[in-house]
């Protein structure tokens, strides 16, 4: 069984060799351009692992693993344009690149074509990953529309952010496994727990994502600690704080990242001063843990030799950036 | 068999039963707006006639002609974007009624729901009807992609604007016929005329469509006259009448529409005067009788009692306004 490592590079390697059409330059090249800017491309690697875990063809599953990758990238190039958001992994995004117009309508095409990719699977199982495949993409658009609505909501529950987090980012994990282990022979049963097993393993992430933003080391996380608190964003520690301090702090979270008589270290310094009032850090810590936790419990109970869930472990804890 | 308006009240009715998600609110609304928005449906109704002339069930068919409509109005919703454009149908585009981002998410969930209706369709014959779907959705992108470089374009060839109307609409029309021929068992063969048949069609339509914004009725068009003239579109008129006329005659044809010391009337008239002198209105109705005439030729050549065909013959005439 190939590890973690190499089932990137034989990724990687099928996507080199993927022929776009060469015109219209313009529609093409910004796929191009997206698809090659690296990433950690996450939810091929788990839906080869997931694969491979059940004895299923690699090599079968590899069109698959382009395809959930480069639907991926696609919800990246229309966020960006919802976010007017200029940089994408440390390079201009094809919307600040090419302008609207281009990042909208490739963006179109990186969609479709993603179906073209998942065409390639066995005509057999073809229904059956469409299945999941459409519904999945569906859920992603929702998740972004309720992230879109949050940002103009003046109070967003615990459980609705939840459940935002869930759509926009997990379920796409999570039917990238339950894809690979469909390509894997695996029975429906088996599909519905690493389904769940990715999914909890996604809102950790989610979860520990939104922690390292205020918490983390700016040279690990490559951009600047405090984003979210300056942005105003209703991140989970910020809507776990608003939901536990008091009215008076309630008053310095709502506020604080428009006070402009303020400097931006001042302003990250004050809430993140609430955050630790409330104990919000540790607190987010043990529900990432708890998170982390049932994802291998749910790995555990696969009907799978314990040497062929190893690499999904491995997976997960690379994931989260811990050594066990 | 059902004629053109038995056919068009089934879709109808099937349109009407389909439930979408009802939340996020925001996200499936535009969708419901833009499918009951009306339109010619000529697509869909391609699609069904097709396939009930080779004997097909239509009702089988009605999922995949609901993909095609949905497809072509989730076009739309991305194309009022790019082009800015507030009206669609008399009524306000869901660019206009609820801003930008809300048209690229909804689009992108139209499109993916097309996906959803299309996996309806017999699993046998998925795989065959989504490696019809899939590349003519890519043209589709790819003929939007060469209209908007036309716009900066100083020169575009006529063989140039014909391979771009065929990408943007006629593919799409061709597509719809071929899925509803394979749904109704049709042979290879006869999938490649018919489709050839409705490209030709599509082609005949969208030359028409120039010709009659120009020399068209008001009261039919439903707009302006003159509309593309005051825009200054490289329409087929424009593009033939700038590969005839004389040099001084092409100035005016370049620079007309920007003359501001003209009324809009004016301007019209001017432009409209130059492709009278080179006779193109002429022309351009020779060309059109010719697509038409091709399109009835390739029907007749359909492996299919005549009965069979008759609806199709009526559909084409319909479609051009036609009474023979």
């Amino acid at each position: 069984m190939r590890n973690n490592d190499e089932i990137l590079a034989l990724f990687e390697n099928y996507l080199a060799q993927i022929q776009l059409p060469e015109e219209p330059h313009i529609l093409y090249s910004p796929i191009l351009y997206s698809m090659s800017g690296g990433g950690k491309r996450i939810r091929p690697t788990i839906l080869l692992l997931a694969c491979e875990a059940y004895g299923g063809n690699v090599q079968e599953a590899l069109p698959a693993a382009a395809a959930v990758e480069m639907f991926h990238n696609f919800t990246l190039l229309h966020d960006d344009i919802m976010d007017n958001a200029e940089v994408r992994r440390g390079k201009p995004s094809v919307y600040a690149k090419w302008g609207e117009n281009v990042a909208i309508l490739s963006g179109d095409a990186m969609m479709i074509y993603s179906y073209q990719l998942l065409q390639r699977v066995p005509e057999s199982k073809l229904a059956r990953i469409m299945n999941i495949f459409t519904p999945m993409a569906l859920q992603v658009c929702e998740g972004q529309q309720y992230d879109m609505d949050f940002e103009t909501c003046s109070k967003v529950a615990v459980v609705e952010y939840m459940r935002m987090i869930e759509l926009k980012t997990s379920v796409l994990l999570a039917g990238s496994a339950m894809i690979g282990a469909v390509l894997g022979d695996a029975s429906a049963e088996e599909c519905r727990k690493i389904y769940r097993y990715a999914l909890e393993l996604g809102l950790a992430f989610q979860l520990q994502d939104d922690l390292l933003d205020s918490y983390g080391e700016q040279a690990e996380l490559g951009k600047r600690i405090g984003g979210d608190i300056l942005e105003g964003k209703k991140t989970y520690l910020m809507l776990q704080a608003m939901s536990r301090a008091d009215e008076q702090d309630r008053d310095i979270l709502r506020h604080t990242y428009t006070d402009t008589t303020l400097s931006e270290e001042e302003r990250i310094s004050r809430v993140k001063a609430v955050y630790d009032k409330y104990d919000i850090p540790h607190f987010v810590e043990q529900q990432i843990s708890l998170r982390f936790e049932r994802a291998l419990a749910l790995l555990g109970e696969l009907a799978l030799p314990e040497e062929r869930k190893e690499h999904l472990r491995v997976y997960a804890q690379n994931l989260m950036g811990r050594k066990k």
